[in-house]
């Protein structure tokens, strides 16, 4: 096998596992978009399941961990910090006042179109560096703990509260 | 670079990934298993939410589509084929009759300690073939749909389900 081969051969491998990562991320955006579509706002007032986090809880913390995901993968600065304090820090029904249901579809749309253009722009082989929160000692030893990992682990996250979510329906 | 480092590289990439794909795998595993010790077996054959699925039948359907993946990812025979008639093909609470929560417990540990006896002894290169759900025609237009993608989208089913069983503790 030439060179020029094995350096396709690199890039393909790189490129196919991103492929698997990114669809597998955007295929849980796509079911929770759907469901979300079919719930009202009231609906989303209220709690998945008696006693158990509401619906827009849920909704403001997935929104607050994918826009945390911008400075984490060194895309640029988060949209919505202010969604920490809500969604984040505090549990539910801590007596805060949170964004309506309208706003937080709104932020979570955003959100998710914003990350699926800045992945587009991304080169494979920055999926494969650290990420902002791991230091260049720890990354040594374990180089898993790259930018595409977070991505499979968000979306691991993202799954486990769709799972609750659903019972809205 | 020479052709010597640039397999190498292919390699470890090839190992890096599916390292990170085991991993998140790995994990959901411990935390339900967390869950399970903690769920007694009367909580466990509850509803998971008024009016939901009980933990028994999202436990039973976790087995069933865990104990799935050995022929799919030609891994062996299944070795619970029967879980399919109680918790794949019917819904839950359409009057057959389960098998215990401690018969569940058994077969979710057995079918997780072969599944990871069996990864351990899998070429790097055998998680990106296709597997036996997928024709050789639509494998080839689309090569991301292999063994691995298998294992990260089981990952993600896994989380969501979990999501529910966690309202029982």
């Amino acid at each position: 096998m030439s060179t020029f081969d094995e350096t396709t051969t690199v890039q393909s491998g790189k490129e196919l596992f991103i492929k698997m990562v990114i669809s597998n991320w955007e295929l849980q955006n796509t079911r929770l978009n759907s469901l979300l579509e079919k719930l009202s706002d009231e609906r989303i007032a209220e709690e998945t399941a008696p006693g158990r986090n509401a619906g827009i809880y849920i909704l403001g913390h997935l929104a607050a961990v994918s826009d945390g995901m911008l400075p984490l993968l060194g895309l640029g600065e988060r949209k919505y910090p202010e969604l920490d304090k809500l969604f984040l820090t505090s549990p539910d029904k801590a007596g805060q006042e949170y964004p309506t249901p309208g706003q937080l579809r709104l932020y979570w749309s955003d959100i998710n179109e914003t990350l699926s253009s800045r992945f587009s722009q991304m080169e494979p082989s920055e999926w494969f560096e650290k990420h902002t929160s791991i230091s260049e000692e720890d990354f040594a030893k374990e180089p898993h703990r790259n930018k595409l990992n977070i991505l499979i682990n968000r979306t691991n996250h993202q799954s486990y509260h769709f799972g609750q979510l659903i019972y809205l329906k």
